[in-house]
């Protein structure tokens, strides 16, 4: 199998993490999403949404959404498990994991590519244009900030995002909050301790620093 | 445990399609959103989104995205597989899942809170208040339109969503195109051919049929 991959950006950044704490090492492929190497390579003819990251399957079938490439990195290399060792714990970091991608992951993407002049007519992910939309991004905005109030409250409860272990759940909340900081501008504010302890702890993990550095 | 739920609404009918593929019966207790009820009831004073279906596990804890809470229950009763059989399988259908989710059931969803009336300010789910945006319900309504021209590609290859076999990815799909048929008055066209055949393929299962009448 063969990852198609960008390191830089936010989405790939998920499965170089998942892949770092597990100590995985895959073949790869760099598309540079900035020189638009996506939009024109022939690799991507049997994915046609030309995201990346992309996961090539020795079947020569394609994985193109985050949590389907990790869950299928974890059957792969089940340890460390990633995505929890009983029935009700997978469910809960699986639910944790969607929360954060609907309501952090996705509130930051809207801000940033409604409003980054980079992405004028890319407000969407895929090859199809899609015009810009200012109250989008503003409302991205709002919403991301909801989100840090909500996941300050899981981490009052718990060490970790999704329970008492670390989880994909953790990579999925660094990576929204990394890119917030910088792609618009949106910090943790100091009421969010808790999760201002947590970025923090994440950040000084050796499979974060490996992937960050 | 215990469902909480309102048969009616898009994402608790995923929760049913999946439960009657599987014929399996859960305690459940009806809330009615369209009488605000989710927004009043104690019983969410530990699932502060307030939105249904969530599923109650034996130790307090709350499963709340669709995603999570059919997995759980593929868990508890494995048989027959909706999620896949072998890890390709599982990955694809994961894979084909979320891509469903995130361009079909999310656009449709974005078309129909952004310009009903009943939607005034619940543009997005949960107990904020979130005004509407005339042009995200726009673009939702041509992403919808994108996401059925894709949905066809595949069904062309396939005689299910996700490949060969019947599997979640099928009941998302579903209840997407229902639901956009009755919310925002887009029925499927019929240059989406496979997409139509499929449809009534689906429409005519037994577990379907349960449910929908």
């Amino acid at each position: 199998m063969k990852l198609y991959t960008f390191p830089a950006a936010p989405s790939p950044r998920r499965v170089h993490l998942f892949m770092a704490e597990k100590g995985l090492e895959l073949d790869q492929q760099i598309i540079d999403l900035r020189a638009g190497e996506h939009l024109e390579t022939d690799d991507f003819v049997h994915h046609p949404q030309r995201t990346v990251p992309a996961l090539k399957l020795d079947n020569g079938q394609w994985l193109t959404e985050c949590s389907a490439i990790c869950r299928f990195l974890e059957e792969y290399q089940p340890d460390p498990r990633l995505l929890g060792n009983t029935i009700t714990e997978r469910a809960l970091i699986a639910d944790c994991d969607h929360w954060i991608e609907m309501h952090g992951l996705l509130a930051v993407m809207e801000a940033f590519r409604n409003y980054a002049r980079g992405m004028q007519d890319r407000a969407l992910p895929g090859p199809r244009p899609v015009a810009q939309i200012a109250e989008l991004a503003e409302r991205g905005r709002r919403r991301y900030g909801w989100f840090l109030q909500d996941l300050n409250q899981k981490l009052i409860r718990h060490a970790y995002a999704a329970g008492d272990n670390f989880s994909v759940a953790d990579i999925t909340a660094f990576v929204t909050i990394d890119f917030a900081r910088s792609a618009i501008k949106m910090d943790i504010p100091a009421e969010a301790g808790h999760v201002l302890d947590w970025f923090e702890r994440m950040r000084r993990r050796r499979a974060f620093q490996q992937v960050l550095t």
